[in-house]
């Protein structure tokens, strides 16, 4: 099935596999007249690429971007948006020993019983470096929503058992975990070379603050704001839950706790006295910050032995050797932030013609 | 937008308001030849109706589904199956006094700003009622799904603070909440008890354990059998978090611990060894359990006094009187176990063709 | 698969069998405000109801449409529209004696084959009956474009060899063969009258032109404007043949002759002075009146003998009684015009976003 | 919009402007297990490059297809194949003349209208070169129904007046008109040397004929077999009008001549004696061949002088000049094939389950 393409107007189809040729992604529908470069786009594909850190795969990429269309005199054209960035540093000779047997915690069964074989290389399709694409086009939807006022803000919000107690956005680029909070983050890679020394992994949350978002956006019944966005974070490999607002902690509260009141701010504008809905009521959005936690799975790739099951169905023992990054959080923080931008363009561009008004006024006389 | 449609091949959408003349569906890609009749899905709908318990609304409904299409000689055509429910006991006085103002946790507000104005009416569109539609779509999922071998099964996790013990699945059904737990309802029960003593309402949390699920089903990259269920869960009102597996859990555990290992099972199938997982891998079904679980919050409708705004931009104080639950949790139970197997029932669909044989055995000479 | 629905913005499903309970449509994305009611929709589907002339089946249906959702006071909220139109006068009798054989020139084989059974009766879901939704539905869709300035008038152009030779609007509803030439519909009911004679049945051509569409709507490459108003004609029953402007002529001109030129128009718009393109280019509308032509074939119920074969694989003569009109194209004429407006109304809307100073406009602070 | 992407299982994407870098395309959805390389996918964009005679354009360009994912082992993997072909002999300085003034017959107007701007040189995203990633990905289609049994064979049926008399099916690739009548092809030939003399250019009709399709396929009611095709036809740039099996002379037929008797094979399969219906009835393929015949109207780009409007609103002459085709048809032969070929894969994936037993037999345990 076409699983490889998300959105309605805005429309984001990715290629590519970890140890083929590259990685690429074209997005369809973003409205003409934005100002839109590779030099716009990088920075965006940095905060992801590999050998930032120590705790980060060594695998050499510079995961430069080229834009192949859709661009002309430095603004899109309303037409589609090819991207790619072509791989350099693919070992492919590392993965021949796992070409046989199914690692735990990876998709390789999965593909195996479904497509009766699979690209094995470094994950293939399933690979992290999947997600380059969801980055470059989050990239342009990041630029859109900026164009609006909006600003979407990912990081790191826990390592292990190791949480985020303040919360000070400048320094979320100032450690290589992304963590807005420095002293957790000192605490969260002493953890994590632990981890790394046990030849272990850790799992993760991501938190993303949506600001300026305007109120109205979201599509009663199955897109609801929160139901596409449900979407977006289950479809980051590795996430294991999703939260807005208060997540699982409303299923323990009382509705007078719970319920956010209403209130005339100074300026005349309604505004929310607490926001435990994170933003989104009924599917929409109420004009409060849009807040979301995605739960990563530590990465499956350790080497500690393992034991598993090999294509001819015996079971066997297995050590992952390579280059793997020993937890998925820090660089996953720009795939969150892609995924929600992407997921709120698509949602703005749906719910232009929700009042007749406003069809009057784009297409009337 | 077109938000009330779901699925890709097998197609539901849903119409209708809490104060209208009434709820409906239409089924669409719905394999021929399943033998079907209003009462196989009656069933369904009792699970959901009100005025099962005194943690119910005392609306009288008897939410009797009608068939109007897509059934001939009691087997499915393959044509649209549209079902309804008309509407009985519907007292919109009630709510005149709430026309002019946005209930806290309500989607009152998104409504009036994205449409600019609403059917205020029980809520409308974004009344509970609306999963009517859903859930009859969802017998339909279950019907087709038991012909597979394939069994979903939800009931209620937590109610507020309490949480369910022990595991009995004769007991679901047994309790009006849907617990599995009989000793748990009962102090679930004088939880609730208490909630309605001080005007006040609780959350919970719905499980689902789907049995029988063949492995490679599922499309990567964004329609992942995850991402899709995700979507699902989130498009249930009310749902403020959502886990596959070990969910939240996931994230402070480390590889070691989450991974789950492959073993060859005694018939000579691959098994794994424990399932943290919760049977799905890279998006793919990997044929263990499937676990998920969905959050809700606390009715938003409590009859302690609130303060609100007005539609004229004027703080308000509000206290809601009606007919409401004290939770949504009991009723949300088959709602989960409808989008749950509606999910599974169009990724089944979308995926025959994953493979050329398998093209070739339906299609070929 | 999901086949009754069509649109991505604006979007239609509609469901029924000719002699099951009834037939209906759900149109969910129709903007909030549009003024609506049964008053407004049933004079469409009163052009297309049976019984208006000795041309059409004496099937004794009112068609009254019952809108069931969607509208409160008066006005569209943005939610589902549902509608239907229940059955009175099915004789199902009638149909026995074909319920094991294919009726030539019928959709039977084809349901039989794919599905492995078929509702039988007057067709079921492949009956014009179906049309039902789709005219209810186009109706909102022309009242949509009636606010936006556009109008869509469609008409029988031609009647087996009888072609128009005058154009008259106001002769359009003057005649039961919506003919906009007088001269031209009495032989062609004279015509028909022939056919009647002899057990036979004829073709005709539907044309349709809409005056006063907004220049830039359709959306490059595989959505063109003209590229779903094929979808939408093609998809209506009968359907062999769709031309736009000059259509197949235009095969056969030469480019000096084909191409329109453009020209500043005296209120200082741009203007074409010829319109072979039928006001499309490119996929999109140039302001021109969008002219679009359908070829019906015969009614394939006939009442001569033919011969055929039957379910048991034996070859057989038959007869077909039963109410048959002798010609498609009168009633064909307001499907016509509703699935132009439907694609036009689905296009407008999706199509708001194509510049980011409307998504601005909309949406920015 | 993202009108770019075309299928719901097949899903192909495209991408890329003529004097861009490069035109792409992204076939999502593909069986896995199908042999591919550029080897077998070539063979198709050569018949549509640019060069192959007097009467296309001079540009001179390899059009070498590169595959960069979803291919591993000889074999499609299942996951995205996305196909490139780099731009090599673009002179945008030929078009600077052209980017302030609007083309008749072109999209110049429609697009500068929708997106405020265009990328001028060489048609930009409305370029002939567009159809490049529908061959590559028709390619795939074709190879896949060749595993199927299905054979799709397109060539020209008329060039301006000149239409085919004979049917020889080797002679279609004889001749640079791909006509399957070498006389026909003759005396096309020296009328298309006429309109080069007097600086102008013809249309014509390609005809495509499908052999092998299984009964069965096809969607009602909006993703009927022959309305998918219809918006496949049409979403060729230049397609003016699209008829299947006798198209417009259905319409000036009568019942008992345009009906197809059904009677049963020597081989026991059921067969019909005539094939007036193309193949498909009530939207269902049939199993006779499908006939389809789209009409390309005259390539408008023509030396001669024309008179139009410039951006700023002044009629102005135009000559234009630079390397173009005199007439479509020829290299549109494969584009109609390949539109064709992806609609029947796409349309035999969205039904593999129309029926129970199918379902079961891929699923069941």
């Amino acid at each position: 099935m076409a699983g490889s393409t998300y959105g309605t107007i805005f429309r984001v189809t990715t290629w590519g596999e970890s140890h083929g040729k590259g990685i690429g992604v074209v997005v369809d529908g973003c409205p003409a007249g934005l100002p839109l470069s590779e030099e716009l786009i990088q920075p965006f594909l940095d905060r992801r690429k590999p050998g930032q850190s120590r705790f980060t795969t060594k695998r050499a990429e510079s995961d430069s971007v080229a834009i192949l269309s859709g661009v002309f005199e430095g603004k899109t054209t309303g037409t589609p948006i090819s991207m790619v960035v072509f791989n350099q540093d693919q070992h492919s000779k590392d993965y021949s020993n796992i070409a046989e047997l199914y690692r735990p915690g990876h998709a390789d069964y999965g593909f195996d019983v479904k497509y009766g074989f699979r690209d094995y290389r470094g994950g293939g399709r399933s690979s992290g470096r999947e997600t380059i694409g969801r980055v470059a086009a989050g990239a342009i939807a990041a630029l859109l929503l900026e164009q609006l006022g909006v600003k979407v803000l990912a990081y790191s919000r826990s390592i292990g058992p190791v949480e985020m107690e303040t919360f000070d956005e400048q320094e979320i680029l100032n450690n290589k975990l992304y963590m807005p909070d420095a002293a957790a983050a000192e605490r969260a890679a002493a953890y994590l070379e632990e981890c790394m020394a046990h030849k272990d992994s850790s799992g993760g949350v991501v938190e993303c603050i949506v600001k300026g978002m305007p109120a109205g956006v979201g599509e009663p019944v199955f897109d609801k704001l929160d139901a596409r966005l449900g979407q977006a974070m289950f479809s980051i490999g590795a996430v294991k839950g999703v939260e807005i607002g208060d997540g699982f902690a409303a299923a323990r509260a009382k509705g007078s706790e719970n319920n956010d009141a209403f209130v005339m701010g100074e300026d005349g504008s309604i505004e929310k006295l607490t926001n435990h809905a994170g933003g989104i009521l009924g599917g929409i959005s109420d004009g409060s910050d849009i807040v979301i936690r995605a739960a990563f799975k530590p990465t499956p790739s350790i080497a500690s032995p393992q034991s598993t099951v090999n294509r001819s169905g015996e079971n066997v023992d297995l050590e992952i050797h390579g280059r793997h990054d020993p937890i998925i959080v820090p660089r996953a923080v720009v795939v969150v932030e892609a995924m929600t931008a992407i997921t709120l363009v698509d949602e703005l561009l749906m719910g232009m013609g929700s009042r007749l008004e406003n069809v009057k006024n784009v297409w009337g006389n």
